[in-house]
């Protein structure tokens, strides 16, 4: 298998932006990606675009060669890999196995997702069809309503207070206040968070991450280019996996735990030869906040039913244990969903390289970031290593 | 790079299943693959699902945990590949790179789309998603229409009659009427073709591909799997490669010849070390008759405004020099687009394995699939070969 880097990094404010559309968001960060690699538009051979809805929402498939042509990049391969809102970190492993396969010497990957001139009705429409369209999303329930039904499990199966799992959006917040690509980059209170506006019984609105629009994208090459771009710090992808779990969560044994982030994890750290405790930085899929504590325990940093005291006492800060979304996670930052897992890969190429700025983690050499689509039935764990 | 083998192959018949959901029809492909390669759900380590509009026509998104549940596969890799009507062509090559990279051992590859239960109106604004929202879709022009244009300036620019460029689909017809899994088996002539309704001038009812529901899925696996299979027969994927065009005919310089196939081709045979002239059967993408012509003519069997010579000469016959679409072709077999691209590489596997029935091309060793996305916008060249 060929060794995997990423080589480039560039993304949008993840925020409204009613005056561009889909392929002007997705160009903006793909043109940055590309400028930072240093690479130039005879060096791409393949475009990879992580996206959910675009049929639905923008009435426009076929992104592949949409978002190639508006890059300049005739001729190319591409395609759109879509697994709901894990579309962007799913489509991140597709690039990796293009480089690994040793047919692609350097590719662009990307997220994008445009949700805020959307009805709301439609976006709610959209979202649910992450979870199945004949037995769930015909009841009515809405996906903040699937999340709320995990919520309510978790709190009454490990004895945990709401209060304990709505600070991991204060924590988020206080991150992406310094990150200059976030929708939010304000603190909020607990006292906030628990005084707005229930969104589904108890998930409340500053419990949720946002509807967004934005794109992010990553240029993937092999030793070769690398070497022939002259690039002095190298970003190994270390290890890369997905896993899935049965669709919807009301046929699973158990809804407070995230099989296909456990069996994605351990691939990844297998692939990778590292353990959780090896991991210096981390981006989790944090949709709600009740998701936070949950993936630090299906990740493997806590037991089940724990999450919250790694919250709670500080050791997914800057300078605890396993600092966790630096950028301010889908809540602060915001979840543009077909581009979210592509920011997270993003923010952790930036803090392996030590360019993460006020949010910057000392010395970070390996980072992790979990990507899920629907309430955990399609999961990737990616796994970055700085190797010089 | 790890050598890639078909070792499954399984398909429902094309048609109108109106008694049977989305999944119904994967999971019977998929499940008839699974048999044919005679592997268990544990040997299958990855789903891939090729399908261009299930957002918009199904409400359903996130096929890879779907497909991948309902065929009691929980916990594999799962992803859903889209690019238009060559969803299926590129989803396979994605399937090629998974097993290539030496990551994956043994994986399931499929397309599925559902659109006979789907409005007429509904089914024409999924399908012209594939050219450009913005500027071509939004003038209301369908995708037949597009295709009329190129057609018209085909007959101009080589001064070539309709009447020969109908006998395409006269052609298709009388190989459906062998193929068990063809939509219309039976034969049309020329005069029936000529005298069907006008669909967009001049394009005519038959010579248009059908509104189709149907999947068909394959199993792809190494050397390593291959031969802990005992497989006796071995169908190895000898090149496989996918390019794409300005996705909007309009802004091409010529709109009689596909430039992202001659692309897609040229890199398939460089990597299968084969030429034109060792193909011994092959199925294109002849979405409308025109196509059938010109796609003759990019992959490199003919000169530009030649491809009916072909087909007049009988050159396309079971017996001639190149075999093609001894399937039925998208016009006779059926066109579920995103499923598409799989047909045609079972029929391949097929005609490599001397399964082929009726329409068995004698001593057929080398087989050559084209996946078509848009009007040239995204293309796939995949080679097989026969290798014991």
């Amino acid at each position: 298998m060929e060794k995997v880097y990423v080589i480039g990094v560039g993304m949008t404010k993840v925020g409204e932006h009613w005056e561009k559309s889909l392929r002007e968001l997705f160009v903006e960060a793909g043109l940055k990606a590309m400028k930072d690699a240093g690479v130039e538009r005879d060096d791409i051979e393949a475009v990879i675009v992580g996206n959910m809805s675009s049929g639905f929402m923008q009435g426009q498939e076929h992104l592949g060669p949409l978002m190639s042509t508006y890059l300049g990049l005739r001729g190319v391969a591409a395609a759109k890999v879509e697994s709901a809102c894990g579309s962007g970190g799913i489509a991140f492993h597709y690039a990796f196995l293009s480089i690994a396969s040793g047919l692609y010497d350097c590719i662009l990957v990307g997220g994008v997702e445009k949700m805020t001139d959307v009805a709301t009705p439609d976006v709610l429409s959209a979202l649910i069809m992450a979870d199945d369209q004949e037995y769930v999303a015909s009841t009515g329930i809405t996906f903040a309503g699937l999340n709320a039904l995990v919520y309510r499990e978790y709190m009454k199966k490990y004895g945990v207070k709401q209060e304990d799992i709505a600070l991991f959006s204060v924590h988020d917040h206080k991150y992406a206040k310094n990150n200059p690509y976030a929708q939010f980059p304000f603190e909020v209170t607990l006292e906030q968070v628990m005084s707005s506006p229930l969104v589904a019984d108890p998930i409340r609105l500053l419990e949720s991450s946002p509807i967004s629009d934005g794109a992010a994208a990553l240029i993937l090459c092999n030793e070769k280019k690398a070497r022939l771009l002259g690039k002095e710090i190298l970003i190994e992808v270390a290890g890369s996996a997905v896993a899935t779990d049965i669709l919807s969560p009301y046929e699973r044994e158990d809804l407070t735990t995230l099989f296909a982030t456990r069996k994605a994890a351990e691939k990844a750290f297998k692939m990778a030869k590292v353990a959780p405790s090896d991991i210096n930085v981390m981006e989790v899929h944090d949709a709600y906040s009740i998701l936070g504590p949950m993936h630090l325990e299906d990740l493997g940093f806590a037991k089940k039913g724990e999450g919250i005291f790694l919250v709670k006492e500080g050791e997914i800060e800057k300078d605890g244990k396993i600092p966790t979304n630096m950028s301010g996670g889908l809540k602060a930052r915001g979840h543009p969903v077909g581009a979210t897992g592509i920011y997270q890969i993003a923010e952790i190429v930036l803090q392996l390289r030590g360019e993460a700025g006020e949010n910057q983690v000392s010395n970070a050499e390996i980072g992790l970031a979990q990507s899920v689509g629907g309430v955990g039935s399609s999961v990737a764990v990616n796994i970055l290593r700085r190797v010089r």
